[in-house]
């Protein structure tokens, strides 16, 4: 499974949460041997919980392991700081980024932790958020955050 | 309610967790009118939930809120990276810490976001929690995670 195959699952997840009547972000996680061991995408609206962010839902379906310094983790929006926290605590070595023009995401937390990132800037990433956010002002208002240019 | 009010809801939400087998780490969230609007303690061998520590499982009973930044959060144990990038993310802007001896947490974080924060060290969040660290050594390693000094 290459990059741009587990983005594809997590753009999937971020579909799954459209159907679902929340905001489309979605992330997914492989191990070394490329196969799949957590997915999810955002459920703050769909189960009133503001830490449930795509990249914590995928982290919450793979469960307790020992095993995170060998997983790529997807994102289809650049991780917050809460969410690169996540990356840094588990230190999980490689972030794919879907998209960081919506939201520039925690990138100077990343590469402070030596966690590498890919940023893809995959259309289909930046333009189904983008259409959410642009119909849902907000709510998007709502779930933004703060995020400090030096995270 | 003051901060050692607060604080001591917090230390009973990780007395329940003790009793449920788990870490006992506590965290409780008050409105600026001194109500308790969340509360949790780390559920992450409960649930086998990875995020799950205490200042999450606190920020999920609060719910969807846009009066965060009127909110006062105490932890049982300085938060990580992860929990202090909650706590930036939603601007809480002050954090009373109940030990920062067994882990330092991410201090630097909510300076640089000025977060204040208080640390009490309460020798009850220390003692009880050093005591099942040493009672579960194992158990402690999975969970403890990478705290980087820059944090």
């Amino acid at each position: 499974m290459t990059e741009h195959d587990l983005l594809d699952v997590a753009i999937k997840e971020a579909r799954k949460g459209l159907t679902e009547g929340g905001v489309p972000i979605g992330s997914a996680i492989m191990d070394a041997q490329g196969h799949i061991v957590g997915k999810g995408h955002n459920l703050i609206f769909q189960t009133k919980d503001p830490t449930a962010h795509a990249e914590m839902c995928a982290a919450r379906t793979a469960g307790i392991r020992n095993d995170w310094q060998s997983f790529t983790l997807a994102t289809t929006l650049s991780p917050c700081l809460m969410c690169s926290g996540l990356i840094t605590f588990y230190q999980i070595p490689r972030i794919i980024i879907g998209d960081d023009t919506t939201v520039p995401g925690a990138r100077n937390t990343l590469s402070r932790h030596q966690i590498s990132f890919e940023i893809l800037n995959d259309p289909s990433c930046i333009d189904m958020l983008q259409t959410w956010i642009d119909e849902n002002p907000k709510k998007w208002a709502v779930i933004e955050g703060h995020e400090h240019p030096n995270n």
